[in-house]
């Protein structure tokens, strides 16, 4: 264990070389990693390649896999213990870039009012999900390597092309790499838990998900168009596809997509456990919702927001089945009239305990269409996973949040995020259960003018504090 | 009346003329002219301009309306009798170009497997919607006044470029040109009006017809997200403006569309006429199901083909809700996640007798709505007009049969069609009652590889013969 002293030295390379660490973020974020374009990705992973041998990583590969590569690195400290790094360096496509107030490639640090007060931030595509903690990570990683010659502990790098398709490939990867990856104590996922008031949240846990389509097309169902759009005035005597799209998704939900409607759809779900109740009620007392709607801009939750742990507890334990995208016939300006040929949606369900099985859902949804005749309806499954859950209680947890404290920093510990991630893939394949940790903050993940804050205010932490952070938690965690 | 020897010079000048009759066609095809996209219009009214003058016409005038404009023109020749001559110069857009085995707008010909056998056909965007047969019914009375000097009856073109929007401003046009137009006998409307077994079909009328959107938004809502898509996660506790859309539509129609759901909505719709009923038994003796199945590529209708009349009647004097678009949030490639912040639906209204009031069916969803507690759905009308009928006994419509019967065809006498055209503008408001006319073939009307014939087969006539028809039916009404 270094005295402070040594962890000074590296918190000053840290500060001498931030500019030279904020450029690294910059260059990864105009790098476009768009996975489900498949735009920029080998490119991404070759630089992310060359990022993990200038640090001095051993074993550098780029695994291919059925779609995109996983960046493979090893940094061996000769320590005891060894800590997987579960990274992601694709992203989500851009569709609507005359709303970005800064090109989504051109990673430009302007300034930005925060609710909180004024920070510059950089805009990006990818900036906060994940590319700014990723880089930072690195930067961390290089300044204790050049400041101390090694780590305290051994650090095993997974860094994956596909998350924001669903990680498709990931399981293939890991079982491949079984023998390589066993042994480790835990897995680490650098993040910014920092919100816009500088509220430090951490997670111990995620949703699974099942993404799919469903298609009513003419083809399929023998009736309506077969072929083509034909003129409207047909609706009188052929059908539509697109009805009966509707019709089905009627069936599936009620109440704005509020409770779901599918036959035996929440028979796996079941209420929060012991430590998970435990940690609500605690979570319930520091949580905000006027701060939520804030960053979202929206005006209300579904349920009461006075009544924090009811709000919470759904938030975090309910399934849901979102539509992403619908789309069937002419969607241009004017009136255009067709009778379409077929009618698409995008549906997400996320995962909560114990819905261990997404192709259990595929299953359900299949049988709750043919039971109401709707066999013609195709369903097209585009990735899926279970949840996973931390223990509060795991050293790795331990660990970040004292490294947290030691910043001076209050820590909200949420028993689980309702976004999706792979990791069960660590805790229950590996035995190496998985922690987000990270000060920083960046926002609008998915959405226009994503960004991470280079220069904080009173609130919020800025690049150097999410920089030293990673250090100090590597050490701690070493001890 | 000219003798028959002074029809054939008419004639010997069509064949003389015809290539360069079928390049003029060619040349108006070329010209986009989509009203959606504001795309030619402009540009085609000019080029329509010009043919009108170059064929004698006095007092052509481009008339601005508050949108596209009406293409005016006179051809006074003396005669006691004055014809309108409703004609449309706009077309559809073309949003599945790939799909087309020639350019849209190239108007090449190529030789087309029809089920009739095989023919010569010019491929193009408005060829037969319907600037085929509007050049064609140029070209025709070119070749009567450069033979013969003069028509046998006066006619009044009215051109409009926005029929394809519902026709928004012709009332306008109407209305202000009033004195002008008022004294016609009748009003006919240039067509192809062959099958693909070169089939006469005569339709008298045509449906009438409400276009609107309708939109769920989190902004009108107060619900959901306000001003983009948020990250899916959220569903678990904000609501969803898409699933609200679904739900909305899905109180509106049931059985797939077939069933019409809205409070009152099928009060006005009376039982057909005793001579509708009596044209509409007559038509089922001729009328072959299997050919529209065959022409539309569709395997099966609605209702029973055996019975005939049934399935005619419901085809030509059933309302209907259809929907032509409907998107929402992310439809592009792969899984990207969100939460939409609105879901937008295009919808259009077949008006039969006697479905008087385009407004009154808006005003009928309006309260549908709101008494489902749906007032923040936004209802936007981009038109409406009503439906219109013509006697089977009027004299242009003799005209036209007896001009039919005379290229030895038979005619198929539909009492309506199920397509919508402004006509009750002519029938109602000018009395001048309106029909379509015309042989020759042409088809898929809104959909890729919209085609003309130029030569035909044993069953379907060439582009001469439709040239020659228009002139035939000039003398036979100028009686």
């Amino acid at each position: 264990m270094p005295k402070e002293s040594e962890i000074n030295l590296v918190y000053n390379y840290i500060d001498q070389n931030l500019n030279r660490f904020v450029s690294r973020i910059q260059e990864f974020v105009r790098q476009p990693s768009i996975s489900a374009e498949n735009r920029g990705v080998q490119e991404a992973a070759k630089l992310l390649a060359s990022y993990f041998k200038k640090i001095g990583c051993q074993n550098v590969e780029i695994v291919p896999t059925r779609r995109h590569p996983v960046v493979y690195a090893e940094l061996d400290s000769n320590a005891e213990t060894t800590l997987l790094v579960y990274m992601m360096y694709d992203t989500q496509p851009v569709d609507d870039e005359k709303l970005w107030v800064s090109p989504p490639f051109e990673a430009n640090i302007v300034p930005l009012d925060l609710p909180s007060g004024k920070v510059s931030a950089l805009i990006g595509r990818g900036s906060i999900n994940t590319k700014g903690p990723l880089i930072t990570f690195i930067n961390a990683v290089e300044a204790i390597v050049s400041t101390l010659g090694k780590l305290p502990v051994n650090l095993k790098f997974i860094a994956e092309g596909e998350e924001e398709l669903g990680s498709p490939h990931l399981p293939d990867f890991v079982n491949e790499y079984k023998n390589k990856l066993k042994g480790a104590k835990a897995t680490i996922f650098p993040s910014f838990l920092e919100d816009t008031w500088g509220k430090v949240k951490l997670s111990l846990g995620n949703k699974g998900i099942v993404y799919f389509e469903l298609e009513a097309s003419g083809k399929n169902w023998g009736k309506g168009p077969i072929e083509f759009d034909i003129h409207s005035s047909n609706k009188a005597w052929i059908d539509s596809p697109t009805w009966r799209l509707i019709d089905a998704l009627s069936t599936m939900a009620k109440d704005n997509g509020r409770t779901i409607t599918i036959d035996g759809f929440y028979d796996d779900v079941v209420e929060p456990s012991e430590e998970d109740e435990k940690l609500l009620k605690e979570l319930a007392k520091s949580f905000e919702p006027e701060k939520i709607k804030e960053t979202l801009k929206v005006k209300e939750f579904i349920f009461d927001e006075n009544d924090k742990y009811n709000l919470l507890k759904k938030f975090l334990f309910s399934t849901t089945l979102n539509i992403d995208g619908i789309w069937s016939g002419y969607i241009g300006p004017g009136s255009k009239t067709v009778l379409p040929h077929k009618a698409t949606c995008k549906v997400d369900v996320r995962l909560v305990p114990n819905q261990n099985d997404p192709n259990k859902i595929i299953s359900l949804i299949r049988r709750h269409l043919d039971n109401r005749g709707y066999n013609d309806i195709e369903i097209r499954q585009l990735n899926g996973y279970k949840w996973s859950k931390t223990s509060v209680n795991h050293p790795v947890v331990q660990a970040v949040i004292s490294s947290i404290h030691s910043f001076n920093k209050d820590v909200e510990i949420w028993p689980l995020t309702a976004g999706s991630a792979p990791m069960y893939l660590f805790n229950d394949v590996l035995e190496a259960p998985a922690v987000h940790l990270g000060l920083g903050h960046g926002a609008r993940a998915h959405s226009p003018n994503e960004y991470i804050v280079i220069k904080g205010n009173k609130y919020v932490s800025g690049i150097d504090i999410a920089h030293k952070f990673f250090v100090k938690f590597l050490f701690n965690f070493g001890k």
